[in-house]
């Protein structure tokens, strides 16, 4: 419902029991909920008769998308700590347990050849090292961050600021179905609903919260992309700042990020690394190696099995391990947050030097 | 002499009573002496006969220079902070006491036209602002600042590798005399110590130690401007960084300093707040606005005849002030580093805007 946002029907639901009680509620019940104003009871009683779930449901499955709510398992988890969780996401694709530890990247819509090679190159390394590359899908940065996700072979969600069905910029309408097949494209917003000035600032919340971090490669001070790393701070996000030269405006907003505690990005292993010390490293007089991370028993014997040649195919490590593929993926994305092995095209994992 | 530095001769003075005690010590009381080892003694003992104080200081008077000691008050009071002060300056032009508060600008001797170019601007801004602009007269980054400070009509020093009379690179000759014009070249070498590799690092220790803050525009991540900014850290110096293109290689020095806690700078401005930062802001409590300095009443008296055109010439100032050169100089040179005021081209004195 317009004017009803996601804080207003948690309140309501809190002091009214349940999301349902809101539907039924008369005038004065809700008016006397604190913290919702007449201007909000308005707009769900002039809205909620209209509203028809199963209709909206039938109308997202004809665009092959789902409703996914905090009820759901593919909910991303990490959207929960934030202080305004969608209440319901429509997910295009498919959102896996790996997403919640993706990076987002983004940046302006205007950019410099150096910004979208650069935002490219480090979707292409993310991807690579099995990090799920989230942004917003817009021109520019974000559009490069995508197709850098793509053609590492890895995964991406995209985040629009108005509903799946109503593609801003038009032109993106294609990359779109191809990160369906790697990844997701997401909204919080009810079918038909179009983009505008005040969705892309809410959605930008949505980017930052999926992420652990937020990388923004090209950007003035005043952007949306701006706006991102100040919700991924609000958020506890890391905010990583790629630099340029002084006399660009897209180096401006980077710069003005690293001023303020945003790590400096030069390149992907910036970002493992910094994102790397979330693993935790041996303590001392636990015996292990200082700086090397511990490894459990079934990650000792995956990598046992990688280092024969340094590199493996998943099939083959699937078949030699006698796991199953979701046993392995979770085992590898341990692996790749301790930077022990490395996920590389072709669906084909390598291990790191050490 | 050669093989015996600054930190030898202090030891071994303290020891013996006198830097004259040296000379005429023999063998066994030098070798006596802790931390003076058999080569260093050696070394004295060989070159000691061959010195004549005299003989040199009329020589440097041929080629215009001087010597200066930690006796005389020309001396960079700074140099005498740190762990090795050279033991005399050979000086061509001037040396002032507004040089104390002077910044470095350093980087590599192959640069981009874009380090040239920053290299040069933040140069002429810094000596509009009145800081003298210490550098290391080497080709590439330290040329574009002496150059920039030149133009800025601003002050320069420049501490050479080798001895006045060895110029290198001989290029720079012309520029060297340009600087003695506005500020000084100065070395620590003896006439005729031709530069090598040994003596570029040391050299750059005086750099530093001059100045109240490194700033590194351009620089590999091996190169003697990191050298000098790590020289700048030992010696509690702030250490500046102009980042750049992360696909270039001068842009990885400084993007290493960032990391580990550099100031990033995009402007004049960065610099001169950051050092701003030194002069004592009004204390809680005594009555001043938060944030504005604190100023004097004869500071308070210039600043109001400054006020009437926003901007005036060095010489009106000192004719409608009555007071003296010197003590218009000192003011403003105070009124500067608590921003209130900046110097403009053509030897005039505006108010910036607060």
């Amino acid at each position: 419902m317009k004017g009803v946002g996601p804080v207003t029907v948690r309140t309501l639901a809190a002091s009214l029991g349940s999301v349902e009680a809101i539907l039924a509620a008369d005038k004065a019940t809700l008016s006397a909920v604190a913290g919702v104003s007449a201007a909000m009871v308005s707009a769900i009683l002039s809205q909620r008769d209209d509203l028809d779930p199963g209709k909206e449901e039938a109308a997202a499955a004809a665009i092959d998308a789902r409703l996914v709510t905090p009820m759901d398992e593919e909910y991303p988890k990490r959207l929960l700590e934030i202080y305004d969780p969608p209440l319901a996401l429509y997910v295009q694709g498919t959102l896996q347990s790996r997403d919640e530890l993706g990076v987002a990247i983004v940046g302006s819509r205007r950019t410099s050849h150096y910004g979208l090679e650069t935002a490219e190159r480090l979707a292409v390394q993310l991807a690579q090292s099995g990090v799920t590359v989230i942004s917003g899908l817009a021109r520019g940065i974000d559009t490069a961050a995508h197709k850098g996700a793509l053609k590492g072979k890895g995964r991406t969600v995209a985040v629009l600021g108005g509903a799946l069905d109503c593609m801003f910029p038009p032109e993106n309408a294609g990359l779109a179905r191809e990160i369906c097949g790697q990844g997701a494209v997401i909204s919080e917003y009810p079918l038909g609903r179009q983009p505008d000035k005040t969705t892309f600032p809410v959605r930008n919340r949505i980017v930052s919260g999926m992420s652990r971090g937020v990388t923004v490669v090209e950007a003035d001070v005043a952007s949306g992309a701006m706006i991102t790393a100040h919700a991924a701070l609000d958020q506890g996000r890391t905010v990583f700042a790629v630099p340029g030269r002084i006399d660009t405006f897209g180096a401006r907003g980077p710069h003005k990020l690293i001023k303020n505690g945003a790590k400096l990005v030069e390149s992907v292993e910036d970002i493992l690394e910094e994102l790397g010390c979330l693993i935790p490293m041996p303590a001392k007089g636990t015996g292990a190696p200082a700086g090397r991370p511990v490894l459990t028993e079934a990650e000792t014997a995956l990598v046992d099995l990688i280092t024969v040649e340094r590199e493996i195919g998943m099939d083959a490590l699937i078949r030699q391990s006698g796991r199953k593929a979701a046993e392995i993926s979770a085992l590898l994305l341990g692996l790749e947050m301790k930077r022990v092995v490395k996920m590389l095209p072709g669906q084909r994992v390598g291990l790191r030097a050490s």
